[in-house]
């Protein structure tokens, strides 16, 4: 890799652009069982739990590994042999928890609208009065597939007045997206390093509720998976099972501080608001649709229809724009041909702003551009 | 964490102390789809594979978390529900293998001797020939519960001439240790990222014979720690399933940029070896024994024997030499009271020297000392 040259920034749902601050908490070797990192690893996850004002009812149980793996882990813990999960599916995200289920061999169904559409709480309460065999419901907070926002408060409203127990994959909207177990009913949420926390990837965790994680032994069909026994280890020793990567949890440790300082999930949300305004406004200007309307867009990620004209190369926009310094996402939808710019990470409206210029410039080199104006661009 | 604080250095079997090159290959954020990352993936596949001189016959499927991550992914990709292993056991890493077939529902035996006796391979070839249903044999190369070194090699050839595939758990060898796949016939050999590789913590991989591994689609109860589905994914694309440790990975880049400049595997086994025998030879002029005898000694990690005597307390010599700058590591023996203290991490005989003079300073506080003379603290 070319040492010299400043990175593109990510535009991404992650890995993301992250602050210096947090990648040079890396520049450090901590020894697992020391007492130092044993007391990183409790501030994180007394700061995880607090950020969902879950500390008196839920525990943050963290996991080695991907987002998804803290997915497999908490519906492998969580979900018994002779429980049924009803999944919430509008985009890949709710599909891949579908695909976990099956093949951990548990109990499911599935309750799909498309891409472009909210979950169904009218459908989701019905299914609910109707099948009483449902004893979880799991959804997905903010689907980056579309980038779309699920209305969570609602169907946690739904499924306590039921009965059963609520699980959340909040792993693009953790940290920004308000979730507060005061408010909202929840068995467990799940979330990684690398997203709205803006720490780098390596490592996810889930907050469960404490009776629930308790009841939960021998339920894991899996030994590194297994959160109940991750959770006995962690809470005698304070130590993980298998190690840790330290510098990765070095890194959210650093990261969580300056969520902090900037004025938490709500200084943060404000944050990324701006960002996808911006974006959005800069994007239409240029001749660029939305998939979504306004008001069902999540600030994380925009998902934009690829243009119509015969001359648009998907690979050649993305090749100009990475040369200008912006690294984009291609699209995820099966609806529609698309591509995909995030608006989290380390990044404000000067970096959106420049992302735009950047646009500009690459539609006008690869002449798709029609015959309005365009920014100058900036590089 | 005070950033203002030396480190310590790390004599513990991993996480280790790193060069400053590997960690500051951390100050950057890739695009995990991005064309550079896919490259970087696939120089690190090549080196890896290279180094166990496997690249004509297997390929090397890496996965997110620690080594045991790994340990359980290879082991559900590749033992079949049909198929039975053998493990041999002298140490917790061998227990835990065990645990994994158990929880994986996988049909195993083991084949145990003591913490301090290696693998008995007379053993295992009357096994062998009395269980022609056994399909696979899993050995671990160095045993770090005690630092025991198992005769790879004799084994190997024992499974091999009965014609029973072998799964090596080389977690704590690969990288110094000899391991080549052009004289031991091996199915997979799993390790990770941040023991003799000289990586970071959170990843692991393995590298797998290419026939065994197209022949175990469907093998894996998982989604997370299925290799046949990672692999797919990533031969075809060069991308990982799911979100990769971006800066976990860029570390292994830069650290296996210096294996190769340090002189391969082969310089850094002299260097470990170096180091083996200067702490070994020093710990002894304190009147320190070692659990196994020198023949038995791996240059990765030395067991030695609690002193018995009564003034000698763990906890005050672990923090006696922390403060000295030297994290060692508790124990993990059931047949002994003992500490070890690791040869392996960006570190060679100077760093061992200054344990050993924190060793003899820290006695002396203690006042455990007998009447001999002992080194002068250096600090």
């Amino acid at each position: 890799m070319q040492e010299d040259q400043r990175d593109p920034w990510l535009l991404t749902p992650g890995p993301l652009t992250t602050s210096e601050l947090t990648k040079q908490a890396m520049l450090r070797d901590w020894g697992s069982r020391d007492a130092t990192f044993i007391e990183t690893n409790r501030r994180i996850q007394r700061r995880l739990l607090d950020l969902a004002d879950a500390t008196d009812s839920h525990v943050c149980v963290p996991v080695q590994g991907s987002g998804t793996f803290a997915v497999e882990a908490t519906l492998g813990t969580l979900i018994g042999k002779t429980d049924k999960a009803l999944v919430l599916i509008n985009g890949a995200y709710g599909q891949r928890i579908a695909r976990i289920l099956d093949i951990l061999g548990r109990r499911f169904e599935t309750l799909e609208s498309a891409e472009n559409i909210p979950n169904d709480t009218a459908a989701l309460a019905a299914r609910l009065h109707r099948q009483p065999d449902i004893t979880h419901v799991i959804a997905v907070h903010c689907e980056t597939t579309s980038g779309i926002l699920n209305p969570i408060p609602e169907i946690a409203g739904i499924v306590a007045d039921a009965g059963r127990k609520l699980i959340i994959d909040a792993m693009s909207a953790f940290g920004a997206l308000p979730l507060s177990a005061s408010t909202i009913a929840f068995e467990a949420v799940i979330a990684s390093s690398n997203k709205c926390l803006e720490g780098v990837p390596g490592l996810g965790f889930a907050l469960i509720e404490t009776n629930a994680l308790q009841a939960s032994r021998g339920n894991s069909p899996s030994l590194c998976l297994d959160l109940f026994d991750q959770w006995q280890t962690m809470k005698t020793s304070g130590q993980w099972r298998f190690t840790p990567p330290t510098h990765v949890i070095a890194a959210l440790d650093a990261a969580l501080e300056q969520l902090h300082q900037e004025g938490g999930p709500p200084a943060r949300l404000r944050r990324y608001r701006n960002n996808c305004r911006v974006l959005v406004a800069g994007m239409r200007r240029l001749g660029f649709e939305t998939l979504l309307p306004d008001h069902l867009q999540a600030p994380i990620i925009v998902t934009f229809r690829m243009p119509r004209t015969p001359e648009f190369c998907f690979e050649a926009f993305y090749a100009g724009l990475k040369h200008r310094g912006f690294v984009i996402y291609p699209g995820k939808l099966t609806v529609a041909e698309s591509f995909r710019m995030g608006c989290i990470g380390h990044l404000g409206e000067q970096q959106i702003d420049g992302a735009l210029a950047a646009v500009a410039a690459t539609l006008n080199k690869l002449k798709v551009a029609d015959s309005d104006p365009l920014p100058a661009p900036s590089t």
